[in-house]
């Protein structure tokens, strides 16, 4: 367990809820042994080994919780009491999970803390917990359902059977989370994703290293040439620095330790020669910048690449395009000045909020302002140019009209951040986009430029990626939108479909009419009924079809319908080019 | 030495010369040991171990060439003989270069064969040899260079001395060969890459791995966007395939044993799991396509991806950008039936012709088709696809009006190919395009469409690439156009130029103009000379300058000046735009 304590009430009833409903579990199943009964962001689990051949199961759960609610009602107090390792190993002497874990606090030299609930039960806990079972409101939690988890996450120890429970301050919240997770269900990212055809996943490639379909690559160059967009009117150059490298490189920036566990490790077959596959564009792009003399006149200078690093995880915590082992970052880096950094800032802010509002998800967004905890000796560099740095950051802030808020101790050892948490559609917070001052990675490659005076200036160095990954985000987009992305977005803009085969001349009109204005489109020229082909459309989440019958053939026409928006009207061939051409271009 | 062995007549006059040089070296240095002395595409080159501190140095390549000359002059006659292994021992027995050559002919068994010129010189040779030394001309060879080599290419064998010679069948052909080396050596990709700032190198990324600058990133992106402006008109999708993989698919490809030299091998740190980064994307895009269930209706189907994929090569052969080991394809797959392949060619050689068209680089190109040899069960299909895939490729070749030549025994064999040599400014040939039929993968991945009798049908799979690896041919263009490339590519498309303080109002409305017409520009308000501001824009290999004197504040605007046209004359900013954006928008 972590020494820092949540101490707030909902972690103290989670916590206590994971004690009742251990409770519980001795009343249903008394032969079973407990382990740990840790907290989690939306209530507790408790992990316990049960006797072969009575498990409980999914069916179990009801039963489970109405004992729980039995036990709420008589309004136990929790109560802590200290005593020796010694002590509680006669306690626990018959579950060797409790005396592992007493073992390890003996190791300490620490004394252990028993909590009770009531007079009868007790648990080896460090708290905190409410003082009564009757705080916790009994319709406030709920078990939602059981896993196997190996003891300690070891795969080489028992597995145990896991039991979760969401729990909040009131039902209403409960539900609206039990609600959202429904939706989120629905929303799920690699069905819709295997759905439209946006991305696939190979065994022969491996866990973690998806591979997008012409759907979802148009998706992605979309957003990726969106960005880049944004970037160039702001004076971002592109550079390009290739995924392998010497290790030398990361010893130099000082990652290498940092990174080592997530690093893919390389060796060339004939060179013999150890690389890693970069975890990071960073370092890279301080040798680009090394590889200049620039003058105080070149300031800022700003790099933009959107590469595709690499971090190992182990495969059973990847999937779909949230997790994965292959993230391209929309990565930037600026080498500015102190006087710079706020206007700089200033301008990153402007690109995030513009691209931003165009997905959607400025409602209900904030930023976490992260500056200096109060222990100074744990960050580099000088108290002035963090006083510079973080007073830049807010003021780039204020000047942007953001939803800011103060988070202490949450900078980076580097320097003073801006981190972007955006929600979706369905009220789920992401954080996204940031924005890092960073003094250690120019002290560290020595970089400079020569000031108005002559001399030898060190810049500072401005991390900022406004999507984080194009990956995850992608994933982020096809839940926020339910696969029914915005017509700029949509892999397929527009289907035409003909009645018949007489409406057909009249079709390849209109489609080398849409194909002239780059719309993408599809053509279904198929015997099926009109109602059949409407529905195929609707499955594939085409924002728009152009019907064409008799009438629209004698005047030129196509009657134009919207996914949501239903039957728009009749209207000539020019008027649909105009009316996509311009909702594509406003990225509506 | 290889089994082929060249028989034209200018293989037999280097290999001669070979002789001759080492004749000449006997003669001026007599205590040095010959080893080896074989052909090359230039020329020949004999490997001799001096004595310490008597070795030839350039000065001394004059002298050597001269003795050359005199014993070519004599007249002497080449004659083989062949002996026992035992013999050769004793003839060799103080060279222990030779005594190991001898051994290895022993080891499998066969005779030694030697070479007499004239009467007194022999040397340990498979020949071929011309009759005689008069058919040699005089001034059609140079010795060119020395340097150390070590015997076998073995590091921890003796260096020796390299002395390399230059041979044609004229002294015309000899002189056009050096003055295009000279002029190469101009055009040194490395040298103007590092003086216009396109990319650079670092030690702490490693050889082979080049970092491009913003200026080269803007050459790249304009390839690569015009290369994928020319697909996406004949009906490709973009797709996106990570770099790394497990090697199960290249073991199911068949690529495994025929990359293995050059692959770089891969394991998670966390994972432990075992990768390699792609040294090519053919099989995942099997994978994309197998993810699918197509019809006829589908077909063809056609994947691009510029990709980056990685192949080991030792440090020592790697340099520029064109021997490099990230190497980024513009690689593409299709998949059609058999029926189809001709039109598919057809399609892609009209995409080569117009890129190289473009490229200026149509002159003089030439098209191996490349079928099989005869001895056909090296190669993989019927007959029958053959001949449908050969006569394709032909065909489409015809209807292209394409300069080919059938060449036997160079088809894969796995089928047949077009491939594509084009000759640059100065008359280099590189091989960059190529088309390949491929029988193999659709049979390792069982990809199939559903015909149009409902029945599963193999498809065949196309692969192609136009300008071949990004890398190579940004490099080959950078020489063939020494720096100075066409509008569209120039990182910098003109800089404006205020003669004094009193022009830079004007200056900047010019530079607006020009950024709103999203050309590259740069501004020039230093208080330089305007003769130093031309030869700095000169120096940069900046197509165009814009001079704004008095008279062009008056008039409201520009005179304008091209880098070879010179003096252009006077316009309204609004012709300077329009004329610019016109030849860029032409890629003249």
């Amino acid at each position: 367990m972590s020494n820092i304590v949540d101490q707030s009430t909902l972690f103290k009833k989670r916590h206590s809820l994971a004690h009742v409903l251990l409770m519980a579990i001795k009343h249903n199943f008394p032969h079973s042994l407990p382990t740990i009964g840790p907290v989690t962001d939306t209530g507790f689990y408790y992990d316990i080994d049960f006797v072969e051949g009575v498990k409980p199961t999914l069916e179990d759960l009801p039963k489970l919780e109405k004992t729980m609610r039995e036990i709420l009602k008589r309004n136990l107090s929790f109560k802590v009491e200290t005593i020796t390792p010694g002590v509680a190993e006669g306690l626990f002497k018959l579950n060797p999970f409790k005396l592992e874990l007493i073992d390890g606090i003996k190791t300490k030299g620490q004394d252990v803390t028993l909590y009770y609930t009531g007079e009868d039960f007790f648990d080896l806990c460090e708290g905190p917990h409410v003082d009564s079972t009757k705080e916790i409101s009994n319709d406030s939690f709920k078990l939602s359902h059981l896993a196997g988890a190996y003891w300690r996450g070891d795969e080489t120890k028992p597995m145990l059977t896991r039991i979760y429970g969401l729990a909040f301050e009131t039902k209403a919240e409960l539900d609206a989370y039990i609600t959202q997770q429904e939706e989120a269900k629905k929303r799920d990212h690699r069905i819709i994703g295997a759905q439209l055809k946006l991305f696939t996943t190979s065994n022969l490639v491996g866990a973690g290293l998806p591979l997008l379909q012409p759907n979802g690559m148009i998706i992605r160059k979309e957003i990726e040439d969106y960005l880049w967009s944004l970037h160039s009117k702001k004076g971002y150059s592109r550079v390009w620095t290739p995924h392998l490298t010497k290790k030398d490189l990361y010893e130099k920036s000082g990652h290498l330790a940092q990174y080592s566990e997530n690093l893919f490790h390389v060796m060339g077959a004939t060179s013999k020669e150890d690389f890693c596959v970069k975890p990071m564009n960073c370092p890279h792009h301080m040798q680009i910048f090394a590889d200049n003399q620039f003058s105080y006149r070149d300031m800022p200078v700003r790099y933009f690449e959107p590469a595709t690093v690499y971090r190992d995880e182990k495969s059973g915590q990847l999937g779909g395009l949230l997790r994965v082992r292959a993230i391209t970052q929309d990565d930037g880096h600026l080498f500015c000045t102190q006087e710079q950094i706020k206007e700089e800032v200033s301008t990153i802010v402007s690109i995030i909020k513009e691209f931003y509002t165009t997905m959607g998800m400025m409602d209900g967004y904030w930023v976490s302002w992260s500056v200096r905890g109060d222990d100074k000796s744990k960050y580099l560099g000088t108290d002035e140019v963090w006083d510079i740095a973080e007073s830049s950051l807010e003021e780039a802030a204020k000047l942007n009209g953001l939803n800011y808020k103060r988070v202490e101790g949450e900078a980076a050892f580097y320097g003073p951040k801006l981190d972007f948490m955006f929600k979706d559609a369905i009220g789920r917070e992401w954080q996204l986009a940031t924005i890092q001052c960073d003094f250690n990675l120019p002290e560290r490659f020595d970089l400079h430029f020569i000031n108005n005076e002559g001399k030898k200036e060190r810049p500072v160095v401005i991390h900022r990626a406004i999507s984080g990954s194009l990956e995850r985000f992608m994933g982020v987009m096809i839940e926020h939108f339910a696969g029914n992305f915005p017509l700029w977005l949509s892999p397929n803009q527009i289907t035409i479909l003909p009645i018949s085969d007489a409406h057909h001349e009249h079709a390849k009109t209109v489609y080398e009419a849409l194909d002239g204005a780059n719309i993408r489109m599809k053509l279904d020229n198929t015997r099926e009924g009109l109602g059949k082909k409407i529905r195929n459309t609707r499955e594939m989440k085409t924002p728009y079809w152009a019907v064409i019958g008799d009438a629209e053939v004698t005047n030129g026409t196509i009657t134009l319908e919207h996914r949501t928006a239903g039957k728009i009207g009749e209207m000539k061939i020019s008027e649909l080019v105009d009316k996509l051409s311009e909702e594509i271009k406003n990225k509506k």
